[in-house]
Formats: C-alpha cells, structure tokens, sequence
C-alpha cells in the first residue's frame, strides 16, 4: 500500500458532515446549499436523461457545454477561449487531480497557498512534487511579495492557487495576481487556478481571473465547476480550460480517472450556463443577504466575525471572541454539546497552522441560519 | 508536464469514436450498446433528481447502493460483503485509479496480463509501479503457470486482473484464477480485480470472481461497474469492493479523485441491482443474440471468427481470413473505405503485440449488425 494513502483520514469534510448525520446537528461544515438548486436545470437534467444518449460521450465532454462554457466566461470574464481549450471533468476535483497528475514530475516544486484546499497537497505527493508553501493568515489573508520570493525558485514548474479563496473568504486582488503572474513566468512554470468560487463575489466586488493577467493566458489551467455554480454540489461536472498545448496532458490523465460525465448533467449543466446576467445576479444577492443574516447573528451574540468577500463561507475568530480555545477542540464541542458543525481553519494547514479562526457556511435556510446562531450564543 | 502524459495520444476507443462520428461509419469500436438502457432505471434516475438532494452525498456512496451491490454480489456470486465494504466511484475507472494510486508505491511490481485495458498501464506508471507483463494469446488466451512463474516475483506488489476479459472475450477460468491466486498469495501482493463484464457471459457459463477463491478474500479488490451491468455506459457509476484494510487507501485516493458520484444515478443504480434474477437472463440472452447473429454473418461472408463466452466484443482473425494486413492498417481502412469503425487488439499490448486480431461490439440493434456484415464483407 502507499503509505501516502495508508495513514491518511477521510477528509474533514465528510468527517463533519458524517458526525452532523450521526447527531442530528446543523450542518455549517461541508460548503453545500440546503436549497436543491435551480428547478429549470434539474427539470434539463431530467428530460436529457430520456432524450439524448445515456452512453459514453465524448472524452473531453459534449460539445455544447464545451461551446457553454467558452461562451460563458466570454461574457463574465471577457476571456476569449475556444471550446476546444474546454475539458469537461467529473467535478472540480477530478480536474485538479488530472491537472496535477499531468503537470508534476517526481523532483519538481510546486508552490502552494495556506489555507490550501485539502485535495491539492495530497495529490502534489503522489504526483512526486516536493511543496512549497507561502502561508496567508487572517485578518486579511494578504499575499506579499516576501512570501512569493521565499516559494517560488527556477524549480518551481506548477502553482496552485484557489480565488476566491476557501475558507478565507477573500478574493485575490489583481495587485497580488500579478506577484504571483511576474514569479509564475519568470520560473517557466504554469499556474492550476482553482475558480470554483467565481460566481460567488459579494458587494458589488469582481473575480478576476487570473488567466487575464498579461503573459497567463498560455500557463493557466483555469478549473471551473458547474456543482458550485448551481449548488448542485453532488452532481460533479467540472472542467479545465487551457490552451491546446498545456490542455493536452491533464486531458490523457481525464481519460484514465473518469474517462467522462454523465451526459445528461453535462446538458443541463450547458442549459444553466447561458442564463442572463440577472440569474447570477440574483443568485449572488440571495448567497449575500444569508450572509448578511449569518454576521449579524453571531456578532449580536457576541461573535468576532471576519469579513467575506466571496464563497459560500465567513469565518469567526476564536481568540477576539474571547475563547481560548483551538479550533479543533472548539469545533469538536460545538457539534458533540451544542448542535452545530463547523471546519476549523487549521485543517487547511499542512504546517504552521492558524488554529484560532472557525468556518461556518452559510448557504442555508434564514430558519437554518437563525437556530445556528442561537446555538452558537450558547456556545460562547 | 510530466513526460508521461505529454507524449500520449488518445484512447484507442475515444480515437475510434471520433473517427466514427466525422465519417458516418458503423461504430463497432468502443464498448457501448445502441439501445438506451432500461426504462426504468432512467426513469429511476430522473425521479430521484427531483425526490432527493442533489447536495454531496456521502464520499463512499449513498448507503441505499452500498447495501443493494453487496446484496446483489450475495445473491448472483455468493459473496458475503458488509455494505461497509462498498466504495463507489464514478465509473469503474475511477475505481482502477484510486486502487492503483493508493496500493501501488514506486518501485513496486506490478503484474499485469496482456491484453490489458488501456487505463491499465499509464496508471501504474503514473504511481510509479514496475510493470511485468504476462502475455495472452489467440486462439485460447489461456494463463499458463510458467507464464505467471515469469512475472510474479517476490517485489509482486499488485496484480491487476480483467475477467471476463476484454478483448478476449473469455472467462478466465477457476483453474487459472488458483494459479493467480497461489502467486498473489506466495507474494504477498493484492489483486486488483476489474470484473466490469461479470453480468455479461453466455451459454450457460459462469464469472468467477476471484474474490471466492481460497485465501483471496482479504487480498482482492473487486471493481464493478452499473453502467457496463445496465448498458448506461455514461453514467459512471462503479464500486470498488474490498475487505476495510484493504478498501481504506483507495478510498482515500477517491475521496480526491472525484470525492464522489451523482446521488441521483447512484440511486438509480441500487434500483436496478435489486431487479430480479429474470432481468440478468434476458439481458444476457438479448447480448448472446445479437453475438450469434453477428458471427453468423460474419462467417457466411467469410470471415474467421473467434468464439465469445463474454463481453460485448467478439473478434476476427485477419489472418486466418485471408488477409496480411496488420490490425491498424486494416482498422484504418475499414473506417475510411468500407464505414465501420472496429479496434486493432494490438492497442491492448503494451509489448510483442497481437497484431491480427481486430475487435467488434455486438451490442447493437439487429439492423446495425446486418449493415456491418455486409460493409465487413465487402471489406475481405
Ligand atoms: C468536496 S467536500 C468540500 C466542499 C467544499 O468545497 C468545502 O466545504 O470547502
Ligand atoms: C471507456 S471507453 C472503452 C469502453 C470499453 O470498455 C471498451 O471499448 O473496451
């Protein structure tokens, strides 16, 4: 066995999500909505199941979301993709596994962001990389220069970033884009842009891509998921965008992980993508005033409640509320004495961990939300 | 980009599709029936994306599909698996993944037969396994003790086995499965054992899994697939089914492959293992039809074919038809010049190919076969 594998637990996601079933609690760990999603796209979910091929389709998935998703991000991000550049994927995951099988060779660095999305560091040692961490801390999760050059070297050959970036809540600023864009190029490496969060920016705030920096557009994979677009988070159709030559290899490591989607989600996925701007508008609105709700519960309770800019998550500060408790210990009590899981930040650490900040997500219910803070009041 | 997957092309059976769909041909190559999949297995599916959450299920499956695929393996194999034991994947090949990311560590040995399936190869070399090849061959495809006494050795980490197996269109039979089973054993090693055409024999035969021979239950990994089991190839829903310490590590792996699978198709999968033992019959009686029927033609137009206990394949034999051509050059004119795309058996050799041996599906509707028959005749 791979000891890798052999000494590992399941992730803390399901780990709370699985102690929220065991104990009835209110889940505020795992980021998924309570809501099922938008009626149309599974309604096309639904009748694509009767009306097209439930056989293989293509590898790199049907061609109309390829096209969707080209055009959509034409439209949000004025990025000028073709829908070749699109390869569908079995959820965001599958993409940064194939991206990150296909781009490190045993020996090379990779640069990885703290909080760092718990999928990613695990996949960098099997593939052989050797991580280098630049480490962001609350309250405002900045990128320095300093940090970049004590990471990045001529061995760096990937980078893995995730904006907006989870549990952080923040979106990374075009200013920080363009540290990480000068060492990305001046290393020769390319950049696995995470950007599943990209539709979830509050305030009037915009995600900027990092592939629109100059110099990017041929060393990004830009990864994209339809489950966290939609909150359709169980239906796992993802993708990877790229220019032709660094497309290729993440798309032969596709073939032999999934090899493709199921068809039908893939069509509904493409029906949803070419709503209008007032769908992802409204959408973001109501992740907002959730949001809204969620802050101003806790911090009447008594909470410290960091700022979010984006995602479906916002975070409370153990330490400024008083709580000389680490994270783990506090998360471990709140959902076994009073009802409610959460994620403590530190498990998005693999070294030097900030162990006072907890994640809360609140794309839930406003009676959700409310029993929440009630119980959270307690806690305190 | 690692070297591995920046030299690769695409799946022989993606290539073939392709070429299929730009020319119009008859597709005989990729393994996936014509018809739709059972009606109401669909409609299964489609009532359980509105009746149930669409949110992340549980990482190893909903527990309704756990139960009915070890409920399914005690009633048609007689194997006694706890629903723990379960792990599903989207799609079998996400189970080959994760089992050999996780039980292979480089260096390791890794016994594989020819001809393989071509996920096979490029995943041990990703893991950084030692291939040792064990070499099958026409007319019999039959595993000899001196074959296996070549390539087990005591580095033998991981065996991987295909049966039935695909292209051969045999059962691997129990007398050989003991004598694979004696050498995993004296070795120590585990059997990853891909038994997606387990429904899929004929005449009376039987699948054997290699998890009920003597010592192998504890050292067996067994991979089944819903969309091979109810021709819904896109669905990619699979399982993985192992003993707890053996099952953990891939199911780790998983977890950061695809995490997990569509709730809605998983659902729709555990209705249909639960359909009663007349459903399995017809099925295989409908595919050992439509098998008959195609050799029958075949060989009135006179070409060789070898015999199919199982799969959805059987194949000719160039040579014994008559023809010197090799099975690419063939493939390649067959879909150029005669309009039906078929596989060259040599894509599954890694090393001393088969190389006039080409593969046909004949699970396709009466009209479609008749119509290659007579293209295929024109074709000798
Ligand atoms: C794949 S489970 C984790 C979902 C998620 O993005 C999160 O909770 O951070
Ligand atoms: C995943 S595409 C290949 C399908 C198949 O099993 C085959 O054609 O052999």
């Amino acid at each position: 066995m791979n000891p890798l594998y052999a000494q590992m637990p399941t992730t803390i996601f399901e780990h709370m999500s699985a102690r929220a079933r065991e104990t009835g609690a209110i889940n505020l760990g795992q980021g998924f909505p309570d809501s099922n999603g938008p009626a149309d796209v599974v309604d096309a979910a639904a009748r694509a199941l009767t009306e097209r091929s439930n056989q293989y389709p293509p590898m790199a998935g049907i061609p109309e979301l390829r096209e969707a998703v080209a055009a959509h991000y034409q439209r949000h991000q004025q990025l000028d993709l073709s829908p070749a550049e699109v390869i569908v994927t079995s959820g965001a995951t599958e993409a940064i596994a194939a991206a990150i099988l296909a781009l490190v060779t045993p020996g090379d660095e990779v640069v990885l962001f703290q909080p760092l999305y718990d999928a990613y560091l695990p996949l960098v040692r099997r593939a052989g990389g050797v991580p280098k961490f630049v480490r962001l801390a609350p309250p405002d999760w900045r990128v320095t220069a300093e940090a970049l050059d004590a990471a990045f070297s001529e061995r760096t050959r990937v980078a893995i970033l995730n904006t907006p970036l989870n549990p952080a809540a923040t979106i990374i600023g075009r200013d920080e884009l363009a540290l990480i864009a000068e060492r990305v190029i001046a290393s020769n490496a390319v950049l696995i842009s995470d950007e599943v969060w990209e539709h979830l920016v509050f305030d009037g705030l915009k995600h900027v891509s990092p592939m629109t920096l100059p110099g990017m557009r041929e060393r990004t994979v830009k990864i994209g998921s339809a489950g966290k677009i939609f909150s359709l988070t169980g239906w796992k159709v993802g993708w990877m965008c790229a220019a032709p030559n660094l497309a290729a290899p993440p798309s032969r490591a596709h073939q032999f992980l999934t090899f493709t989607t199921p068809p039908n989600l893939q069509a509904a996925a493409a029906y949803g993508l070419a709503k209008d701007d007032s769908y992802f508008e409204g959408m973001r609105a109501a992740f907002a005033r959730s949001r809204d709700r969620l802050t101003a519960g806790l911090r009447e309770a008594g909470w410290a409640v960091l700022p979010s800019q984006g995602t479906y998550f916002l975070s409370v500060d153990l330490a400024a509320s008083g709580l000389a408790l680490d994270d783990v210990t506090f998360c471990d009590r709140l959902v076994a004495e009073f009802g409610v899981a959460a994620i403590p930040v530190s498990a998005f650490y693999a070294e030097d961990p900030v162990t006072h900040i907890v994640r809360l997500c609140f794309a839930k219910r406003d009676e959700t939300l409310d029993a929440a803070v009630e119980r959270m009041e307690a806690a305190l």
